[in-house]
């Protein structure tokens, strides 16, 4: 875990700049950002920096993610002036986090990389299981909707969401999430309620293999940027077309009207996994 | 939960037959079979049966899983004098059970089936991550192995487990159980170490949506019955084969020779899964 290895020329007490990709499973994470006296995916990766450089070291995500909301593709970078090479630094760090987070590459980036004001877009996923009896199997990673949902109801409100918008209607706390939860805070990069999405797909998957499966449901989504919420909120919603509580036209009046509470109840943050961020 | 029906002509003193189709996640119980202190799967469905039927009811499973092995297609069967309708089992032992265990279809049966010793095949899937870096997504249901494996030595040593063959060499306990795991256990219905495979098969899914991800190399084994251990130590086999330690001619040796002591060491629990049982 030791061999330092300079890779470039710059001199020993500059530091360089090192954009991590990581994993977890946000089941026992207080979500993703550093807070006081919680177990968060940024104090777990501080601390093991701190061990492995012996440095004061700030990590910045690309953006935070929610208690019990899962990560494939986080994106995080911090400056060092350590010397170890990509795979020492993938290695030493997963010797020393917990197993529910992981590195699952490291490489060295330009000075100006930033994970969270360099990101141009952020594509997340969230799961619904949809069956009568529930998955114990999948009940970590996905939501269980006892009811058959209408999936062609729900596939068409999608498609109003795709486009530079304003969705205040789903931006913030919504009923079913607990007090002390974050609140709306203010992004600097993205001020303002409007969002450019890029993508908003449902798919649905069969389960081979399984005598008696339901349906997993597959909602996949791009923007440039996401509110507060903006996703779990938009699932609440969408399980209400797809329950039949409101049609597509009742989804777009609740887009268009951009109060919160019209919408739906935001959807628990377990289904929830941050697939990829783009730069 | 206490709507009663009588779904056919049998006496009130009478008892049914009920089969169960279970699912659980073996992360938190210490196997399948009735332990004394200890958290089962027949465990938990004995005593959620006592609460909702006031009987003393012995659940008989397939087969037993060890701690930490996983089933999406366990089956059970149990006597009742009680008149709920399958549905009504269902939904009753699902709010009665915790949450890492579920009833996925119940149904009533006639009087001489037996959920083990009607069963005439087990399906079993192991699950291998190929990956220089662990997944905390997937740590909990796949083996995680970092180096490349040789797939197609893998599966051409896959391919000699098919057959009726004296499985000697991969029965009980193997290196790397702990002790206090069961050991070989006689079978009633398949006495001796003679069992019939009629599949026994190597895939590999790349992982879609991945940045930085390995590969999922699932093995599935269906068999007529199967030895205590017998595909977690197969898998500590094949993995020598993925590794360059053997190849499929040391494979087809190991097999040949019956000796537990050649063969390679029992693979990880929560990388098996019982996959379905069919009758």
């Amino acid at each position: 875990m030791t061999d330092v290895q300079d890779e470039s020329p710059v001199g020993s007490d500059e530091q360089v700049n090192i954009k991590l990709l990581i994993e977890y499973d946000g089941t026992s994470f207080y979500g993703s950002q550093l807070q006081l006296g919680k177990r968060t995916v940024q104090g777990e990766l501080e601390q093991a920096l701190r061990r492995l450089t012996q440095e004061d070291t700030r990590v910045a995500l690309s953006g935070r993610t929610d208690a019990g909301v899962h990560a494939q593709g986080q994106v995080a970078n911090f400056l060092t002036r350590s010397r170890h090479d990509a795979g020492t630094f993938v290695r030493a760090l997963n010797a020393l986090v917990p197993d529910d987070l992981a590195v699952r590459r490291a490489e060295r980036v330009g000075p100006d990389f930033h994970s969270r004001f360099s990101a141009v877009s952020r594509h997340y996923r969230y799961t619904i299981y949809s069956s009568p009896s529930p998955s114990p199997l999948l009940r970590l990673y996905s939501m269980h909707v006892k009811r058959e949902l209408d999936l062609a109801g729900m596939s068409m409100a999608c498609r109003l969401l795709v486009g530079e918008q304003d969705f205040a209607a789903f931006a913030g706390r919504g009923r079913g999430v607990p007090a002390g939860d974050d609140e709306l805070e203010p992004d600097e990069a993205h001020p303002g309620t409007t969002r450019t999405v890029h993508q908003a797909e449902l798919s649905c998957a069969g389960e081979t293999g399984r005598e008696n499966g339901g349906n997993l449901i597959i909602f996949d989504i791009v923007a440039n940027a996401f509110l507060s919420h903006m996703v779990r909120n938009i699932v609440g919603t969408l399980l209400w077309v797809g329950r039949g509580k409101i049609d597509w036209r009742g989804f777009a009046t609740i887009l268009r009207a951009k109060d919160r509470r019209l919408a739906g109840p935001t959807a628990p943050p377990h289904g929830l996994c941050l697939m990829k961020v783009t730069y």
